[in-house]
């Protein structure tokens, strides 16, 4: 019986254990014996990896973050501790691996793939989603609704008196996070890595909505620019609005996977173990076209993901 | 200046709003003039249709159902009246519509171009998901997860002590909100109208959980198998379980819509508008494939949606 | 050093896990030891009784259910098991229990007692709210939430297009949950075991209000009424709407238990403990008055709770 | 026939719409004319005065913020202003006013009372819980759920990784909404205002759950102590944990109001606006001993409010 192994990697996200469960549930059913490594590549070195069943991974569905631990491992960067990784799976008979985790985490797999000739199927796995060649990361959802919540609260009391909000959300390189949030409930401003926000356009374009009688401002910007600070205060100064921050951090990390990031969860996980099966695999899964499908792991991590910005600007997005 | 309207029509979901406010805002950024018809037939007949400018579909994009109202209108099936529905067009110069409804509201809709040549594109827009050539209707998203976080709840209480628990969820003729909302939430027995469900085989696999340890048993059933009583009392016979069933009913129409119920909200919302520009149209704009397309009308409504069972199996779903 | 243990009996509420913690981190620090008896006193029959530590109780707070079971135990009621249950304690040496459940589990508790002078205290615990003696039950608050949440977004679409909806809540001889649900969701309707519904003035003042412009009807059932169906077909044949049921059922068991349940949790179970450590008890502890005190169980189990109808009139409630 | 109006003033709090709800629906009920003033002092100052019905009122339960808005008004420090204000009642025959507000709020009332005669009942109101004489303001409800659900949410990723979180929570003076939250997620760090936090203390106790097996730290602060900054980096220096801020802001202020927060309102108002009607007023309704009750204007703003100590310690909180 063939045996594979399961790990997260780097940060977590919501719908990891959707696809932990299915691939410990379809592994026995395929004849398959599953291992979970507890705690990522720093639980790989040090050999925390048991053997699961069903009972394992019961009820865990519902649950945010990631019953079998994440870490970014330093160690790992050690030619030394990636033997002793190796050596680990070796010991257990452990042929290929499933690994959860974002660009970081791939590009560590790849170097333990040519050394060692480990298969493994990486599943793009953050709330950035900025990872080259997929459209969809696991857990981008979770973390749009946790966001959009968020904003729907502010709304609530934007509306109740004049004032100017700055809400900071995650991504450092990517604005997918920020400027979808900032689409969907209807922000006034939007700050991007991606864009250079261009003040004096901004400028004439609130004084004339203030004139028209917009009596509050809301915008959302990506931690990766970071202008929230000095976003805040060009509103307070620049428009005499009372302007309060909101930096939401981990807390878009967490929750309850909605209802997509559960089927995501399960689909990129049966792709995925399915992909070992036929062999040797260097691989991402990824979604794209509206299906899944498998890229190498060479072109994801030698490119760059670029925001779809012809999309975001047929939707009049930051015009 | 062209002239062109839009209305909801039968059944309300998540994200109508979205499209709404987008419609409005984008035909005023393209020179068109947009108008909304209030409550759907029934109100273009009446003639209760006014022009709409930013304001009016300011601060909607958070609530639920539609504030443009939506009916299922009887006097429609009648020619006289669509008549007057026609009427009511030509006197304020609209040349299209866009329509947020079902099935059979496009049915109408198709009579209604055929006799007046009145342009149209559907957005197809049901949680039940059930349009032909869409692989997504607007508001799906948002009812999964009201109905996802009725099921999580009711695990809690489930996992406490040992009880079945029989879940009613929409959908008439089609299975696809029950079978998502059970795989996502791991229920052990699912019942929708597209697969006869086997009492026999449900009863094996059960016991031989039960007799592993299991203590509880979550049922989803689609309203149109009109099982859920039956269900209930198979449960509590056959396993001696006490048994409760919950009803969702409306409560999956409702609540703010998700990030993705407002994204596809604004996109359909700028591809039918754009469609209607293009000239002529009796249409219906869908997704599929990861992209938005047109369909003919007739092809919409003469043919009829199945649920991708062979994706449902590819889960292991229902075996 | 003293033990005690804390047990769940009867239906589960949320708050449940808060007192439990907090009975063990408190009897740890107070040099008590702690015992959990699992599944009620269907667990304390079998000895399924452990000693407890932190980290037993260790991210418990924020789950729905009773992580340490609960259940209805018939075998309880027969005086050779109640032996068994009270051997099981002495071998351990536990001299008191913390019961959290209802008046049912109450009364099995009361005849423990005078059987075998075994000390407890119970917390009132039910989203029925219905104890004599105490103004708040663990759990009550979450639940009231939960229903809100569902008549919010019942609100939504009831809003879109005109019908009539009922909802049945929890509640068999008590209508607090459905009153007070009623009236934080003006909800037009509310049918109560405490009150006969008056369908001739309710249809003369829904009339009126139709006239008036009301489009939608919304109706709070609570299900020890037994009218949720017959009032949805009153409500269909008196005013044409065609009418919806939502059944709530156990969802309103589950979910996080809310801010206000944590706390109450708490309170509950440092009360419940120092009484133990006091002496010989029989008590139950109540919530009055803004503050918590203690009742004789007799006094308890042999009233009944009565709903503040005044305080519902002052509200102008079913009036 | 009376007049009475009613205003919000100072920050906003989920609850207000309930209680303006209430005031106009009651009013009508008994015969008096109710008046909604827009935007507070400043609204006031302005005549934005209307005649209110039920259908001004209708619909807003469910929804965050104030739909009457409200205002901090430095032109009321003006007497010159504050004579406009008296006008514009006297103009309309408005004899008593109902204040949704704080502190500030209730301190300008006073003053306008004393010079001009003016009746009025203030509803203590703000998520702070910081106002003398009443152990509730309305709006704390909802605001302890959304920090509980921005901390269940952090804990799901915080146990999964190695880290340290601090979050920061409204309160500039007072520690209620902090202290709270951090005992019903069970933080094990609480900043506030009235404590001076003992690193060294902490530093020992945190060391030692380490040691044990603590893998992560939540850190709740209230803004007031202004130490989020410092204290993340003490956390990151200290015991060498990645930390991570969150910042809620103005989330924490929105959102649909809790139960309890829809039932306060209503209860506030029927108080509040019966105490108009006995006579002259220069009071605020206050909640304690689990009832309702009037204190004079003049002792609640020379007071301070002091958070329960005793009541926190009792929960072994901040030892």
């Amino acid at each position: 019986m063939k045996r594979f192994a399961i790990m997260g990697s780097g940060g977590d996200a919501p719908g990891m254990n959707a696809a932990v469960k299915k691939f410990v549930d379809l592994a026995l059913m395929r004849g398959i014996r599953p291992f979970l490594i507890q705690d990522g590549l720093e639980g790989l070195i040090d050999g925390r990896i048991r053997e699961a069943n069903h009972a394992d991974v019961a009820g865990i569905l519902h649950r945010g973050g990631c019953v079998i631990g994440s870490s970014r491992s330093k160690r790992f960067y050690d030619k030394r501790w990636r033997t002793v990784a190796y050596e680990q799976l070796q010991a257990r008979g452990i042929e290929g691996l499933v690994v959860l985790g974002g660009d970081g985490s791939f590009r560590a797999m790849e170097r333990f793939h040519e050394e060692f000739g480990v298969s493994f199927v990486g599943i793009p796995t953050t709330i950035d989603n900025d990872i080259y060649g997929t459209e969809y990361c696991l857990g981008v959802d979770t973390a749009l609704n946790t966001v959009r919540e968020a904003l729907d609260r502010i709304y609530d009391t934007a509306s109740t008196f004049g004032r100017a909000f700055v809400v900071e959300v995650m991504g450092r390189e990517c604005g997918y996070l920020a400027a979808i949030s900032a689409l969907g409930s209807g922000a006034e401003i939007c700050l991007i890595p991606e864009v250079d926000f261009d003040y004096d356009v901004a400028e004439a374009r609130l004084r004339a909505q203030i004139a028209a009688g917009r009596r509050y401002v809301l915008a959302v910007v990506a931690e990766g620019t970071k202008q929230t600070g000095s976003l805040a205060r060009w509103l307070e100064k620049t428009f005499s609005l009372e302007t309060r921050v909101t930096v939401l951090g981990h807390v878009q990390r967490g929750g309850a996977p909605s209802s997509r990031d559960r089927l995501a969860g399960f689909e990129f996980a049966v792709y995925a173990l399915t992909r070992l099966e036929e062999g040797e695999a260097a691989h991402v899964c990824v979604y794209r076209d509206g299906g899944y499908d498998f890229l190498p792991i060479k072109e994801v991590v030698s490119n760059r993901y670029t925001l779809d910005l012809t999309h975001l600007s047929m939707l009049n997005f930051l015009d």
